[in-house]
């Protein structure tokens, strides 16, 4: 994922407040047809469920979803947007997706930003010799040739930053002019000395100056240092840079649908990564369980009524990037898609789903998850999440997304600890699983999902 | 630490079948006096420990131990055998230590490894490229000029890798003659790409080749590559290299007894720490709480009746060189040596005392513990443990270690992330008030522990 966004903190507010506006109205009609029918429509699906949680969980599909994970990220590594790993990855997974013997697998043509980061250092020479892990953040400019000396009579500090959330601001009113570079403390509760990197955006018309990300470790230190009143000083060298943006595709595969194959329920993550670690959780784990979705489905030889589209995106890092191009492109047919589900928020031990949606929807889905009791994962939470799918939930669509225990999650996050070593194959059998039976049954009801 | 040793397993065994054996005929008598009467002089104890724990933990020596460790680490940093850092390290203490009031503060010359990393790093080029964070090992020797690649013909795995205890022995029938290099997967239940660096000796007669650790992700990785039939090249290179021993000093200070100076409680941690993050847990903590126990004390005006001695170690790292110098230079006075104790295991939240002496002894260590109960510390455990005590130990010297939360030790243990943010100071507040009572109290009893 990008990052969490504080704009969505408000969103989150308004879609709870809804919720509790509708909870003593509770839906009677789903559509067109009462809902104790489509209640009793969806308890019918108890069986199917239970054969696709039984082959993704104990048989032969059994660790397929995290195998698959092992050797995309194995053979390929961290794969950030405009860079030829993506390349890599496109063509890897464009080419296991028709080996697959999936349907209609195609690449969808997104121009992408195209950063490269380029040697980068950080060197303390005042109180004492000491050398930084730094990650510079996507889109800063380099430091002036031969790095530049920074000293804390520039430092302002940052209010509170454990609770800032994960996008940092600049602070009002600090004279822009006087700072040759700014040094953010990575946001994560817990550290092995380990920077985090992420997307960053210069507002307009400000000088550039160069961004980069220190670990906690080190910022506390020179917290420390600063108290004590001792002079700070950091040779700072960064020599990233911005190119054209460059070609990219997302990636798209399907079951088309039996009866209403120009109606949607979308799957989706994205095969881009930062350029550290393997992209493994962040997010590899989300693309690979919406493959395994449908080739689970594929295997016990289901085709639902409408169409499952499974979508790689390209430059999720970058803002959403690949997904903002394919909701311009694909917007016109917005009464079509009835689902759009992301995974972006690890692929660990899954708790259930979250949902924006309308009330009658929302009741809706949670007959569904009902029937992923055979694993436990019922729950339905609020708040769809995924920069990817926002823009189709603030359309009205309904969007969803896969809820897990993630505790740990920004322990990882964008640092180089972001590998196969986080990823259990267990938690991703069960991922798949309710992955698939969630897309299965939505796409296979007789009506679509009511907005 | 240096790390565990695999043989101490052994001890511990030993130790606790001792100790069992014990257990029916419980001691009556701790030396020349009944035991009943020892344990009631220990009880009135109970309002001069409820002073020390007051002051440490509540009153105007709150945090200072923290706050010490964190000016000593974040001026000096880290501080391995034979660097400068090190000698800055031991005048920063001598100087401090006097300042504090502290007697009979001096330094004893001892001589210690002086091994220098140099310039590392592994690049995986088969079967893709890929930046490796790695860490030699203490005392390995260089790679030829300009790195050598090693391909995974040689690599012979060794069984699991979780099991072997923190001491890793080259498995035997190795065609060593065939290795160019090894690559350890650092033995941490947990990592965030963070590899581990420690001390190796070359066994006499075999040919010296370079020794690293890698992390547990890319470990991790290549097995799984080499699972799937991969051909694995690494090009590593490492400039270290070793000097001849170099001058260095353990550094003591005192309050010297009222009515037998000669009669020595000695507390230790080591000064020296691995050339990476700060230090701090290993064994800065240790370091400092052994430097606070007597600073307590002496703001109290407590003189007990023997001589309270903080010994700081130097070079432990290697093999307690420091510690094994020591005791060569003053076992002439064994006799008087009446308990030594090491704090070497972290300074987290503290869980009592681990203690190696007769069952005699460990009575009367049972009841000085209980003067603890006001800080919920009362337990003693077997097993007093450290390298730099375990000479004293042997030769039948009671023992004790400090005994904590240490779930985590092995997280940061000899990396990057070994740093003041691992270090809280209401821990060290506990710790210091324990390590304050336990070596006051035992040094002013009537009588020495029996052995």
């Amino acid at each position: 994922m990008q990052g969490r966004q504080i704009k969505q903190c408000g969103l989150f507010s308004l879609t709870l407040l809804a919720t509790f506006l509708h909870c003593s109205c509770l839906p009677h009609s789903t559509g067109g047809k009462p809902f104790p029918e489509t209640a009793e429509e969806i308890a019918s699906y108890t069986k199917v469920a239970k054969s696709i949680i039984d082959l993704a969980v104990y048989g032969n599909a059994q660790n397929r979803s995290y195998e698959r994970l092992a050797d995309f990220t194995d053979t390929i590594g961290n794969r950030v947007s405009g860079s030829k790993n993506l390349d890599l990855a496109i063509k890897y997974m464009f080419s296991a997706l028709r080996k697959d013997g999936l349907e209609n697998v195609h690449l969808e043509p997104v121009k992408i930003p195209h950063w490269v980061r380029g040697e980068e250092s950080a060197m303390m020479l005042q109180p004492r010799n000491h050398t930084m892990a730094i990650l510079g953040l996507g889109s800063s400019v380099a430091t002036p040739q031969g790095g530049r000396p920074m000293g804390n009579s520039m430092a302002y500090p940052w209010p509170n930053p454990n609770d800032a959330g994960p996008i940092v601001r600049c602070p009002m009113g600090l004279p822009i002019t006087a700072v040759w570079a700014t040094l953010i403390r990575s946001i994560t509760p817990f550290s092995i000395n380990s920077p985090h990197t992420g997307w960053q955006d210069y507002q307009e018309g400000v000088q550039k100056i160069p961004t980069a990300c220190i670990t906690v470790e080190d910022a506390m230190m020179m917290a420390r240092m600063a108290k004590r009143g001792q002079r700070i000083v950091v040779r700072l060298t960064m020599n990233a840079q911005t190119f054209p943006d460059a070609d990219s595709f997302n990636t798209v595969a399907e079951i088309i649908g039996s009866e209403h194959p120009e109606q949607v329920v979308l799957l989706s993550g994205h095969l881009d990564s930062w350029d550290v670690g393997q992209g493994a959780m962040d997010d590899g784990g989300g693309a690979l369980i919406s493959w395994e979705a449908l080739s689970l489905l594929k295997d016990l030889g289901l085709r639902p009524r409408r169409t499952l589209r499974t979508v790689l995106w390209s430059a999720e890092e970058q803002g959403g990037v690949g997904a903002q191009q394919y909701f311009q492109l694909h917007k016109v047919n917005i009464s079509n898609f009835n689902l759009v589900m992301e995974s972006d928020l690890g692929t660990f031990s899954p708790l259930g789903l979250q949902f924006t949606g309308s009330a009658q929807a929302r009741a809706v889905m949670a007959e569904v998850m009902k029937l992923l009791k055979p694993i436990n994962t019922t729950t339905l939470e609020e708040h769809g999440e995924g920069i990817d799918i926002e823009m189709w939930m603030d359309a009205g669509v309904p969007g969803a997304s896969l809820h897990v225990a993630d505790s740990r999650y920004f322990w990882f996050h964008h640092t180089n600890g972001d590998t196969m070593s986080v990823q259990s194959p267990i938690e991703m059998n069960l991922c798949s699983a309710l992955w698939a039976v969630v897309a299965y049954v939505v796409a296979d009801l007789e009506e679509m999902l009511p907005r």
